[in-house]
């Protein structure tokens, strides 16, 4: 990998250089910007420290969780401003200030979510690429729900989650590996790797509230939008809780469950976040949201690994992809129920719908594209029984690159090959 | 524990998700408000991350700490909402803003006190219901200390902080343990755990000055209660490293004093954090909790457990109760000799020490009536050698089940049984 | 060390306190201040958390990495307080407000760099005794740069990074242990050290915005600031990737590399930070420090450590030392290309190089001098075997302290001598 990773990365670092010294300026014209600036920071910790910890779960693993993932979103953010800089810039400049670093963000948790999906089976390079066309791709699409469609997606639930979701998942069809049917050695947690992933967890919990108004219209609909979140998450954590016991035929809560699934609510309430939907409305929202993410990471991944071919190593189809979905539901249904009308923009369940189909079908389709160019053999996959392990693309501590223990010393002493 | 637990987490959610249908409001009237959302966060995370990790030092009890805080959280703000509502709302109905977000979240603090006391012998069932209970009988003392005495507590030495830690220690009082006399074999940290620990402790620690100042009266208490929590918190942490190596007799610092002992500073400088008593004064208040907290860890802990049977795992006594009495008395002192005058509100050292004095009372006699309720047989309390186990409620990694090394192999390889 | 510590810690706190209770007031009368405090709250993350946890790295050092950082940074902010407000105070008061805060945390950086160069080698009470000194001087070189020479050094490219980095690294040079010339068997990392580190890795990179524009002059200076740094950081984590990996034989990437050089563009672009030079300018000082900082860690720390006789622990010269320089560089070569005006002040090329010049040199010789006296042999330096080893002055849990493992037994069981 080494030479190829080194060029492309630096190829595109230049080219990005070029393209902000030709187009990028500064606006400090929007004052009222600055005032966003606490919520940006939540968001870049959610970016960085929140998905970086919450892939950190596999024992193997988490070099490249928490490093790659910051590749991703370091790469992903330049790119991203480029690229909704082309659409929604006026004239030729493109003009940064808070709110577009939000937007750049934002624009890579799409790839960071589809790198979930991914997780352990792709290189660095096949990474790279995934992101300049996720972004492009993301930028495009997001344009349409926006612009075109004038449809409302304030907490992203359609644009981000979702899209994200089904565009890694498009990518893992096409990289199915059958080697990997049975599961992998390394495909498991120890104790403290749940425990480092639950920072992750707690930091995109936590912050959520601050994503879902961050580009809200103003203050108003941003407190709107903070006090649906808090009140659909914290729900969802409460149905989360019940339903991992449940589930589980000793009753036990499952970490899997508890890392994830408590999210779903921040995800869901996405859509219809800014609307005076009345709390009870969001913990209803976020309730759902509990009910779907577990069930589908009981039943649901399993079934799409070993019937429909897709390893979803994440599970970001549970956390992201249906409750994104439910969020756009939810969003239709909200704006048929009240007529709401928001400064220059009339809200249609018709538009609203459409919003949700464009996102997944180009979702799908980018998905199946993008990963038809990652299989390209020159890219080099990792073999399957290389999968899951840092070692391949980092130097890890020598601890980590034992010997296997020889069978017959197995029994007293398994717990030394973990950590 | 299977479907107690699930039955009694989804009646909660169902019932309160009704009362918020019924009750609930936003309100977006007071515009000032808005301005504490970075305070709220800053809140957000101590009782999140802060609590949740200060509590993940137990060897084999990290899933449990940072699991079952979030569960006690998310469930408790909500029930907070509702009962600070109920006392706090004019008319029918409950207002919503980012100030009741923030007293929402503080209505948990002292369950997840009491938690910290109870630590590793306790069920997640009896969790719920203690959650329950503790923050019903918080928000009424809050009312008689706020409404009734007209005192001031703007950090909540008092009403969060000893409330919470003298619950915990009557609860705990109830639920003796005798088995428990002698030293748990899994009542220990490891070298990593209590890295994990010192997350809890930074966070909480650097945000305390939000925490201290987010609901003073406006910008003006804001920023004076945030200087002296600052520098009260610096001085007693040197002072609290400067007494662990004195009180060790090898001259070592001892974790468990650096991970609790240096909060101290900020539990005692609560109640009169919003007083211009000047830095130096926050300063000596500070240094004096760190001597109350070390002492405490290093005496008094283990005389509670062998003589009065009140077994406290975290040592909140420590941490919350005499460094919360002791912001209370530093609020009586500085009230009688500043003759101080809040708008509406005049000060006076007797509605202290009756804010004080009732706020033991309750949490005591809370304590004892809710220890009763969790010893009913049928809630299923885990046996004497299941405690401080995750794995009694938790699906864990295989290493942490092994069976144990036998003895003949273990002097050469005693540290496998740990991670 | 016992009676040592305690007492050299208790008398700087009381004498810190008796000079507060001489000097120190409150100072509100610039409400304008008050919209820092989300600044000065990332500062305070970075402090304790970014640098505290960026050293955890080392294997048995974790405790001293994150304690002793705390207990440098809680010393370092009340005398940074101090020595900061005889320069700036007006009359006989020194007046404490948020920005005053900052500042403080800002005088502990210095100190904290210096600690990461002899992280491992030095007691507690050297550290005291360093940071004292360090800030004192530090304070000293501050005014000299802000107020003599009138220079801009915003984030602290000159009087924090490379200050701190050569004073460090002049006290390594005094310091110097030849016994440590072969690699100490705990100068190494974990697999899980390795991630504790990435915790404060991503904190710093993450709030570096707010670093560098806290003291800005006003918000649209604070938004060219946090545009600069954020778009600097980006450019420096892409280019670290990619020459982590070309400078590695077998093309892989290195945590050392990734925990520090990719923060490399947060120094480097400090200094000039709040000029408007354009994003894609920042992004070329931030890649062109990811090179300088890659090299530095690969060829030049060795060879430091060898011919020079400086042992860089943390190798802070390569992320504070030669960015905190380029940094300065930046800052001479933008204010001779653009004329630029500050209110009331005039930059020029020439002062901003009196500044660099200034800062090494008091740097240098500040540093010498302290060597000199923590060479008082009645300090007690630890012996060259018990470098690294947080035993040596913290209770640790057992798991730490076994025996070595016979070396029969090695082959197969290595890794538990590890964790």
């Amino acid at each position: 990998m080494k030479f190829k990773f080194s060029i492309l990365a630096l190829l595109l670092e230049v080219a990005i250089i070029i393209m902000f010294g030709l187009y990028v300026e500064y606006n400090s014209s929007d004052a009222a910007q600055d005032a966003l600036y606490p919520y940006f920071q939540d968001v870049h910790v959610m970016i960085f420290v929140g998905f970086g910890f919450l892939m950190t779960f596999l024992k193997k693993y988490g070099f490249s969780s928490v490093g790659i993932n910051m590749l991703i979103a370091a790469l992903g953010l330049q790119w991203g401003t480029l690229m909704q800089g082309f659409w929604h810039g006026k004239g030729r400049t493109i003009d940064i200030n808070i709110k577009s670093m939000i937007n750049a963000d934002f624009s890579t948790a799409a790839a960071l979510i589809s790198f979930g999906a991914l997780l352990g089976k792709t290189s660095p390079v096949q990474m790279l690429i995934l992101t300049i066309l996720e972004i492009t791709l993301f930028a495009c699409n997001e344009h349409l729900v926006t612009e075109v469609f004038e449809a409302t997606d304030v907490g992203a639930s359609m644009t981000i989650h979702a899209f994200g979701a089904y565009f890694g998942l498009a990518v893992a069809l096409v990289l199915y590996r059958p080697g990997l049917k049975n599961k992998h050695e390394n495909e498991e947690s120890t104790y403290h790797s749940d425990i480092f992933a639950m920072i992750g967890t707690l930091f995109l919990w936590l912050f959520w509230p601050s994503f879902n108004s961050a580009i809200a219209y103003d203050q108003n609909y941003r407190t709107i939008a903070i006090v649906n979140t808090y009140y659909s998450l914290a729900a969802c954590t409460v149905v989360t809780f019940a339903l991992s016991s449940l589930v589980d035929e000793r009753g036990k809560f499952s970490m899997v469950l508890i890392q994830n699934a408590t999210l779903a609510g921040g995800v869901a309430i996405g859509t219809c976040a800014d609307m005076p939907i009345y709390p009870f409305a969001a913990m209803c929202i976020g309730s759902f949201a509990a009910i779907v993410s577990v069930l589908g990471f009981k039943f649901l991944t399993p079934f799409m690994a070993s019937k429909l071919h897709i390893q979803d190593t994440c599970g970001v189809h549970n956390l992201h992809g249906l409750p994104g979905i439910l969020g756009g539901i939810a969003g239709i249904i909200a704006t048929s129920i009240k007529n709401e009308n928001r400064p220059a923009v009339h809200l249609t369940p018709l538009m609203q719908a459409a919003a949700l189909g464009s996102t997944i079908g180009i979702a799908l389709a980018g998905g199946l594209f993008t990963g038809a160019i990652l299989k390209l053999p020159f890219l080099g996959q990792a073999s399957d029984e290389n999968c899951f392990d840092d070692s391949v693309y980092w130097e890890v501590p020598e601890e980590m690159n034992l010997p296997e223990i020889p069978p017959n010393n197995r029994d007293g002493h398994r717990s030394e090959t973990m950590m």
